[in-house]
């Protein structure tokens, strides 16, 4: 037996993107740059991907910018914009629960003296509304909000940011980073009022090494990149087919979003229903978070003692987010939970392919390892 | 019947690289930040590309950074060279005759207020060796020439700038665009007295989105992408696993690097052979280039014409590089050729997988273009 219960980490690789990745790799394996035959076939292939990920965002296929994944991406958006906008103003608003390619990109751009305001959280993970609406000013130059919390499931009121800018007589730009959003919920960044839309294509059962970019039409953003033109110039060198193949086809092979939303709440309302039956287990996301992420604590056990221990049985978890590789997560620390809380916290994430075996399997797991393993918080 | 001479733009993917790949689709698909089994073995996987890599350039595996292709190794080596130094010099030196993404990094360099000195070339693109030597001063920050030019082949003598810098008493660090040597010529950074060198995997048979910068240890140079610690932490986001595996699986299966010149020159004396059989047939590349590159001009036929009658029988060359879309070529330019030449320009490229046949009917092709399309320069 098996559970693997990571997937806000990675996902398996959808059949479909297997298939158009080799297409790409034994038939169409040209440089969409080249002028003949084999470099057309290769592009033709980009631009059908490109097309399939822009149906899923309502957009125009010229309006997505593909980039080897969602931190590039996310690099591009928050110093792509300050950078537009320096002239205009040098605030930046994000939140302090964002993903460290959003953080940590404002961090360099503070040392550099912008002015980075980071909205507070509840216990949630919910940013306060309010201070958020109170820090937009005419001279902000981005607010950058993710759509959902990659560690706890959080959804943010992204769609209410752009009255407030509006309101705040700002020309600030909008950032979304929607990578744990997209393929989830239903995520139109021209409803939502958004410039900016970062996602990727790991995160949908595509192949990891590509994300992109939405640049709603008329936005401005300075490249991060110079080479040749690839990508409007915005994004140059060759372009990797195989993954834009593979993510433009996992985004095609996506079941309809609201069908599966409720499926995976089903699922994740069986998964609360048995970690009831185990004591000491606490949930950390908040009742009306994206179902496919659930951040639980087993009070008195190590996150990483036991994402060890359950390794061991193929049981596939994560403490905090991967790329924190078992640091202490910001983003508990932010809803102000207790320090024990936060060094027992497991994240359990979810995807069209998980069954109700392996939720049984894991609480198996759980349930074998509280009698197993000595506490120690 | 196809020829492919294409081989500098991309080049097929061998089986190695795809079965590779599809490891990492179907068994290995997990994220190397996870903690868990999954995790660790996909970062297995990624070790061990990285060590096929480090060991084709005898250089340690730590000194071998992951990027998404070499676009982005020579932006970071530029950027990261020109802000690490920025306090000691702010000269960057490089050749004439370099590639868009090094070229455009150093031109956004120079608006900033950096000092870019450009070597001239003589007409075989082989760079003046007195000015750079004369140009390299104490505040110079980076010296950056390519190994191999893409266009014509020629080779650069990288080896001597060591002792340039050396004895001009500067301590700038010398990056080698290495993107076309990689794989075809003996390249040991260290030998070479080279910090940094960008490599790239679409170039010798392994996957398009993934290549990677040496970095000599030792060598502080500035990160540009900021997120979670991936690639110690000069080159954040989730790695490109199946890529990276590719690339690495490619390296792996070079052959005998002097053995295969040796045929490829063997081929290349074949192509210049034959071609002697046409009329209007001018050689641009030097005697000495490398023999994977044959820069030609077909005196009275522009190259995009050519080229297009040349797809129409599914033989695949291009008219300068493919990043450059059919644009005038700067580095024909550079070479100081006449325009007619520059404009009937056509470069066939070849790999461990052309044969003479292949070539035979290159032959054939530009006979049959001669006979049939017009004159027109």
């Amino acid at each position: 037996m098996e559970a693997y219960l990571d997937n806000s980490a990675t996902t398996p690789v959808c059949p479909e993107a297997i298939k158009a990745i080799n297409q790409t790799l034994t038939e169409c394996w040209g440089n969409p740059s080249s002028l003949h035959y084999g470099g057309i076939e290769a592009a033709d292939m980009v631009g059908e991907a490109r097309h399939a990920i822009a149906r899923k965002l309502s957009c125009a296929d010229d309006e997505i910018v593909f980039t080897s994944g969602g931190t590039e991406a996310n690099n591009l958006a928050v110093f792509g914009a300050a950078n537009a906008y320096r002239a205009k103003g040098t605030r930046i608003i994000l939140s302090s629960v964002e993903h460290p390619s959003v953080n940590e990109p404002a961090r360099q751009l503070e040392m550099q003296g912008y002015d980075v305001v980071r909205i507070r959280c509840d216990k949630f993970g919910r940013l306060d509304e309010r201070q958020l609406m109170a820090s937009i000013t005419p001279s902000t130059a981005l607010v950058s909000i993710m759509a959902v919390n990659n560690e706890v499931g959080t959804i943010q009121p992204v769609e209410k940011i752009r009255m407030a800018v509006k309101k705040a007589n700002s020309r600030a730009l909008i950032h979304c980073d929607a990578v744990q959003a997209f393929g989830k919920m239903p995520l139109k960044p021209y409803s939502m009022g958004v410039d900016l839309m970062t996602i990727s294509s790991h995160k949908i059962h595509g192949p990891k090494g590509v994300g992109a970019l939405f640049i709603k039409k008329g936005t401005r953003i300075v490249s991060r990149t110079f080479g040749g033109g690839q990508e409007h110039g915005i994004r140059p060198g060759t372009e990797p087919v195989p993954a834009i193949a593979g993510f433009g086809a996992a985004a095609a092979a996506l079941p309809d979003i609201n069908y599966q939303l409720k499926k995976t709440a089903e699922l994740r309302d069986y998964l609360l229903f048995r970690l009831r039956e185990l004591d000491g287990v606490v949930i950390n996301s908040p009742e009306d978070a994206l179902p496919y992420v659930t951040n639980i604590s087993v009070l008195g056990f190590p996150s990483e003692v036991l994402l060890n221990f359950l390794s061991e049985m193929n049981i596939y978890v994560s403490g905090g987010s991967a790329c924190s590789k078992g640091h202490k997560s910001r983003v508990l620390a932010s809803m102000n939970l207790d320090t024990q809380r936060i060094n027992s916290a497991l994240r359990i994430s979810i995807s069209r392919y998980t069954t109700k075996a392996e939720i049984d399997y894991l609480i198996e797991g759980i349930a074998s390892a509280q009698k197993s393993i000595m506490r120690r918080l």
